[in-house]
């Protein structure tokens, strides 16, 4: 199957990334998931114990199929999101990371500047970077010259669920890079993870609206159906759009027309 | 499984509903429609050669799991939808009729005067009528008083793949109606059907963007996930949007706050 | 000035049409359609008390400049319609008529066909008839064809405010109506009423906007000034719109490569 | 009059600032933004003969009304756009600045990264920095705290004409900003302009959609129309917009119920 994604040392039969926040507990966390057939899962730092061993969301992920991807969720800075990065790779036995640099709580809009300069060290430091930021085209052209290992710009605020709202930005996106593009935050529905794989997204990462959905693990599955779908439909092409009508029944004559 | 879909006397696995006209050849719309999984096929009239017991569409849609759609594709007026719809049962022994009457040839959109006219005689003719209109909520329900089996209104013009461009009037529609509501015309992408499955229509009807694909058969492939995935959705029901960002990740705190 | 707007027998130098209903006193809701420039006005039945000479509602617009339009708004149907419209006639004077009817309470969509029913009886009545529409292209020209001053469609669902829902089907109506083509309902924001204006629309009605503004006075003002700038931008032609991007500033290189 | 737009300082009456790239040639690029009523007009250093004192262009701008506003369009990095600053400052006597860098010839997508680094240095050489941007919150903020004059995050790729494809994000910069927030790339339409009005903009840029309609100077009247009307609905405040419809005619009761 030659639709496989990799993304540096790993790859995934799953275009479906995942995330752990909200859910209500972390059973019904792991039987999403599972659901969802997400293969890379991003957890908090802040939400491991790292001095314990038996800390729960860890052993709720600790499945095969699931690659741990840490955050560095709550770091203001670079600094902060180096530190976080190098306390998460003791703790969780890898280097992956996802990079999030958001110094306002409001909103949580990533920061472009101290994402580049953090990406920058960690790329030095040995990780894999897989950065969060705005959907900017030159931010994302220069991370991946920076060495990151895939980009991953937002379709609309995290957990506002209102979709994809940059989709202008990620055809551009998509079509200059030359590391994997993740659609990350805002997805709120299977139909805009879809989108995102139409037009050319590599994966998406989707929590808040599996998490806070009254059914998770249903949400979970659409989830990955939806992915699957839009990965399909970007492969086999879709149909241009047209101003004009154009009649599925050719239509070259009336029906009653004499011909 | 309580999800299927009945309409009239017929129970169906599959929510996705296609269409016949504008595939390369027929082998080739054989094929891609069995990929679907598509229960519901519309086949035009005109298509047919209803002398000819051999006609070559049609024994490309003999398989069990397809149930011919006839519509009155071409028909400018009640009296010509009335009249083919006749012909086409007896030609094809099935009393289901998708009534179709555009006047006019550019941009195919419905007629609602003619469409209710001849409903109204289609029914008492013992026609199970889905009627093909504009996204009009009063119109959907007078034609549901009527007697119509559904109402399949359009989410743009058709095949101008534009989308769902009629989602505010699909959702009045959807919270109004008594029979069940089909989205017709216009579906260009796989997430398109996801999203009217999502905002709760019953199943789509999709053709010209499964026919023109490069790749039929993946693209019937990819709709048939949408919709389920879609469908699947709406039952978990969708999280709601916010204006605000929330962060997936707890952010009680900054990452390196004193707590 | 051939930029003038003719209906039937009048013409106007205001192609902002306004509403009467929902201001919180009648001295604002004066002072504002003087702000605004409109020239016709819309008034329901109900609010006009026909027994009495002196109605208040009718003292406010007692301004030379206000041609008054009464509306059926309430009927729900053809015969109410017909009924009211005869009353509106006899107590204010006029043959001018926006037909509403809409039997649903909730959504207040128009009903197609008795708006239909009801416009081919009155213009036998000899009125002027603005009927208000769903955004329905062929209902257009029947109501065209059965002899209306104009046709109404509507933007989005009344006192929405959501602006314009309808732009993929307003764009055929104008490309094919005869007749005045007037946006009426969901105009939110004075650039809802720019857009139908640049996409040809030959007049806007707003009301709710106006009347539920804080400054009604202000937001009339804003309307007035937004018909126009969208009238003139129609008449002086958009410029195209593309894909890519290109520089105001010719960039035929860099800003310091050697030429 | 209270409504006036105040940057470092200058006082601007209109909110309309122009470009002058495109146009078909410089006696009508005179003529639209005199009938557009701009009083800050951005001029590309790139096209001002600097050795030439009776450069044609500058002889063009040369009214009381019209401030100027070098660009530094064609920068490729912070040290290009300081260098082509300085030139500017030296041959048009002014130290206000348009700061553009982007590296990217294709959409012209401006570099985060070196736009801030530019700015710092910018403003400590005394240039009073209106930077183009992405609209990217987090950087409008750190620009801010750099001692930028303005911040002028994009709608749409420059030269697009799709218009505010932005307007979830420019709604977080308004809110969050100290300094104005001017609109610009991307506005297309009167209607556009309005819009970004409406939404708290403080002013807007526009060039393509002037210079290129087939009528640049009734566009820069309806230009200045729109900018004027979207303020005055901006302070005048926008009703709210609701999910169901609300009728303009009180409907507390169908026409004919008896009461």
């Amino acid at each position: 199957m030659n639709n496989r994604l990799t993304i540096a040392d790993k790859t995934f039969n799953s275009r479906l990334f995942t995330g752990t926040g909200k859910f209500s507990h972390n059973q019904l966390m792991e039987e999403a998931l599972l659901a969802s057939g997400s293969e890379l899962v991003t957890v908090a730092l802040k939400r491991v114990d790292v001095q314990n061993e038996q800390d729960d969301i860890l052993k709720h992920l600790n499945h095969a199929q699931f690659h741990l991807l840490p955050n560095t969720s709550g770091a203001r800075n670079a600094e902060e999101a180096v530190l976080a990065a190098q306390l998460a790779r003791e703790a969780l036995g890898t280097n992956w990371l996802k990079l999030e640099i958001h110094p306002d709580p409001k909103y949580l809009m990533p920061d472009p500047i101290e994402t580049l300069k953090a990406a920058e060290q960690l790329v030095k430091l040995g990780f894999v970077v897989l950065p969060y930021i705005h959907a900017d085209p030159v931010l994302c052209k220069r991370l991946e010259e920076a060495g990151t290992a895939a980009v991953m710009p937002l379709g609309s605020p995290i957990g506002s669920n209102k979709g994809l709202k940059t989709v202008d930005f990620l055809e551009i996106i998509v079509e200059q890079s030359n590391v994997p593009v993740v659609v990350d935050a805002g997805i709120g529905a299977p139909s805009d993870a879809a989108k995102a794989m139409e037009l050319g997204a590599d994966a998406v990462l989707v929590n808040t609206a599996i998490a806070v959905s009254p059914n998770p693990i249903d949400m979970g599955k659409a989830f990955k159906m939806a992915v699957e779908a839009g990965r399909l439909a970007f492969e086999a092409k879709l149909a241009q759009t047209s101003t004009k009508a154009s009649a599925s029944s050719p239509l070259t004559a009336f029906l009653f027309d004499e011909e």
